[in-house]
């Protein structure tokens, strides 16, 4: 199962060093962008089990999970919520494929390498979820790839920042 | 199962009525407290079961819950995480007491309502939780009082209200 996660790790989030010097706090939050702050996201492929995906939850100590397709397409998100409903009294579910239980397309929230952090701050509130997949459209083809992942760890982070950079 | 659930209503938090006004975003960060910001705590009784509290964390929308003893004392805190790992593949679970699988005392990490918010960002992050209970001590009694529930989400929120205040 393990061969299935697929970890991109040229990118990556490090609190304090970030791309920009710390020194105008709340106007470096504003110029912020979300390739400046986003971490690696953590993909599975479509046809992984309920059990599978529960585990790579774990493993990758994380709070949702990327499903692409056979393609490296994103087909959908997964996260602790969504498995919890699943295995609730219902031991066989686990042998489910996680696309039954996932958020497909076109209901996934995205943000862009290019967006500002706070539109991915305000999308997260908005949409109450807690983390997003960071995508990129796919020369010539339909769909999109996962390149990265913003989450409200990273804003917590990024609120920490500030304080100590001023 | 719902006569458990205590919300205590009049400690809220509000984007953008917080109790300071925002002209100097970063200023203000560091000068917030956690009663400032904090939300409503769902506490459920100690002895209600695993399928219980999956039910009450899905009404609530929250990613965690405390749990108290019948003399109202935090006896533990109980996540989406905690419940995913005992139901996977344990239809039976579902009827154990969430006591079994919730974080016990002394082992739950706690914030003050007079600490600053930054000491509570920086709690959840270093000891990986989304959400902290506020607490109080007990006058004359062993045992601490949950007043309020603090969350990364809370923290996205104060980013979106730094940037705002500019």
């Amino acid at each position: 199962m393990l061969s299935h996660i697929d970890a991109k790790p040229k990118v990556g989030y490090f609190l304090g060093t970030a791309a920009h010097d710390v020194h105008a706090p709340s106007k470096l939050i504003e110029s912020m962008k979300v390739k400046d702050v986003m971490g690696i996201p953590f993909l599975l492929r479509e046809t992984v089990t309920v059990s599978d995906a529960v585990v790579a939850l774990f493993l990758e100590n994380v709070g949702s999970l990327m499903i692409v397709n056979q393609e490296g397409v994103l087909a959908g998100v997964v996260s602790r919520k969504d498995l919890l409903k699943v295995t609730l009294g219902h031991a066989t579910a686990t042998a489910m494929p996680v696309s039954l239980v996932m958020t497909r397309q076109p209901n996934i929230i995205t943000v862009k390498p290019e967006d500002s952090v706070l539109e991915a701050a305000r999308k997260m509130i908005h949409h109450e979820v807690d983390s997003l997949p960071v995508v990129k459209a796919i020369e010539g083809r339909e769909g999109l790839e996962v390149v990265g992942r913003i989450t409200k760890t990273t804003m917590t982070k990024l609120l920490l920042d500030v304080a100590l950079g001023k």
